[in-house]
């Protein structure tokens, strides 16, 4: 109960943040006569979208698995769950810049660091929240199961390695950099989905 | 309780999908002294707006109805259910497109057919999900009604051929699959008003 | 426990619309330097903002009355929600287009009348909404009060024709119309406020 | 049970006021080849969606711990509470403003006044809705403890006179009124975190 209101609102800034990278799929406007071809030309902002959306919506999977080991709120808690939010509704800024910029050699580097910088922040406030909540006495439920906790713990290891990777390479190959952070998501749903919980796909995010 | 979290997040990116819609129904910046005109010309994202709404409400009520049946939630439920949001708020997107290009001839094709495509897909997940729910052991509620799951099977049979068709039709006469997209959702909510529960009204989506 | 997520859903696209709204009041572009005078400027679209809040706000609470009497939803009355919010989540748009034009006097008429359009509509749906609650034996609560559900029919009768009147006002004087559509939102905040419920100020929306 | 629904709404307002801020982030579109000169000099927008994020943040905290106060709820209080979210929903306006114009320096003054006025009249707002709530008899919980409602009154005085003399401030600094927007809720955050509740850094919003 103490809970649910955090998850609440946790939840509208995930729907909305999740919802409004529709709106950097911009409808195009150029000479009439051209919209097929200019509907094959968004083909990066299609990617950027999905890629973005899955990311976004593994991490709110994981977000709900955390709070479903919470018992109590305290407000620093409070509080770090508010930046970690920052992070989230952030995504759509980076996830444009990306789709706007991935076709012009000189403006690739750049979009793919913002991208990576912004996840791997993400990832980072990520840890801090749960190292919160699984660290200071009294917030996880008393019938948290020790395994489940550990195994939450241990997921989480890859994700901040991952992205703060992802994002030197791309200083080396921005395009590397961009299918990397596309791969991080298809892999943790997909093995996610294929091998169930607590095995290395879900360590990202 | 369990799908309580999943049913909120839907919710919230269906209530936020179906409220961007408006954002596609710009706002006339013309020269002056003509607005009346302008508002009329607009009819084409008026009608848009109304379709996709309806469309997506009608969406909203089908999986109202899905997640009734559903007692238990895993991992691989709530990624499909992610994709299959995916393409919920992909919508506005090509609302927009035929709103601004439906009177140019030559643009009507694609536009038609982006609308179809995702409508398409959309339906197609919507299956997915709801075959992954049946169909897998201990994701039904235990006092789920067998007459009201092979309902809901049966009812929603006639949604991807019709989506599909329409699509394919765009190919030939894209004015006759923009017809079918409005009429289709107005047929449903028709039928399911006038004739109640598991009409054949209830396919679409 | 039946109703709860059609209020959420409800809920969901009454705060997403009445939040759109800010993105009709647009930061000022021109020259720099004139910054202070632009905002001044602005004013329609601080006044436009806060008398289409003010109204969506009290559409919600009577919203809120009406499921509180609501014990069973059907199909038909999902449906006839999706209409309503469609004209709820469309105020944006006339509420944009008011605050726009309502400076120039060739355009205030169409611009006044799109308003009060959309508002009746809204009313209309409201009222029809609440006609086939109380209307068809079963949806409202078994326990609930007869006196409270004639208040609520009573309080719902000047709706219609307040904004039906008003729209038809534009066409002889759009300024007049305007300020009423301002004035009933108003009069129903400060006389329900004051005087409590059942009393005439509950009639709008 | 009463006051769930004022919560759910309340809470979509402030979940989707704090993420549209991120619309007010723009995407450069000047020539290419700079992109990652236009990345950084968007830094004042970066800055503005921190602090209206955070100062949202914690505005929804703080009515979280009212709202967990109150135990009835009837018209009056939610017509405070909508004119109130107005003033939440309002908040993307001035920030954008201040991240547009921040580095024109005669800009900045009315940019400055617009976000101190904005915030201003939400502590006042705020302010009305905690005296309404605990002045009232009958809309407290019966069983709420008055060591936390006068903990929570009186950590509510500092608030609007310190966003009112930051506004003041503004007409001679406005570089300094805008650093002291930041610093209050730097300062919140921090002394809330570090503290625990019913400091004096709980003073804020």
């Amino acid at each position: 109960v103490e809970t649910n209101r955090v998850e609440a609102f946790s939840d509208g800034v995930f729907a909305i943040a999740i919802t409004l990278l529709i709106l950097g799929v911009v409808v195009p406007t150029s000479e009439r006569g051209r919209l097929g071809h200019d509907l094959l030309e968004l083909w990066p902002s299609y990617v950027a979208y999905g890629v973005s959306f899955v990311t976004i919506g593994i991490i709110w999977v994981n977000h709900h698995e955390i709070f479903r080991q919470v018992g109590r709120v305290d407000r620093t808690l409070l509080f770090i769950n508010v930046l970690f939010l920052m992070l989230v509704a952030f995504i759509p800024f980076p996830t444009r810049v990306v789709a706007d910029f991935v076709r012009h050699p000189g403006d690739r580097r750049p979009a793919a660091l913002a991208y990576g910088i912004t996840l791997t922040v993400t990832a980072l406030l990520f840890n801090t929240l749960w190292r919160y909540v699984s660290g200071k006495r009294g917030l996880l439920r008393e019938d948290a199961d020790p395994r489940v906790v550990s195994g939450i713990t241990r997921s989480f290891i890859p994700g901040v390695p991952l992205y703060a990777g992802s994002t030197l390479l791309s200083l080396v190959s921005p395009i590397a950099a961009l299918v990397l952070y596309g791969s991080i998501a298809l892999f943790y749903v997909l093995s996610s989905s294929l091998f169930g919980r607590d095995e290395i796909g879900e360590a990202a995010a």
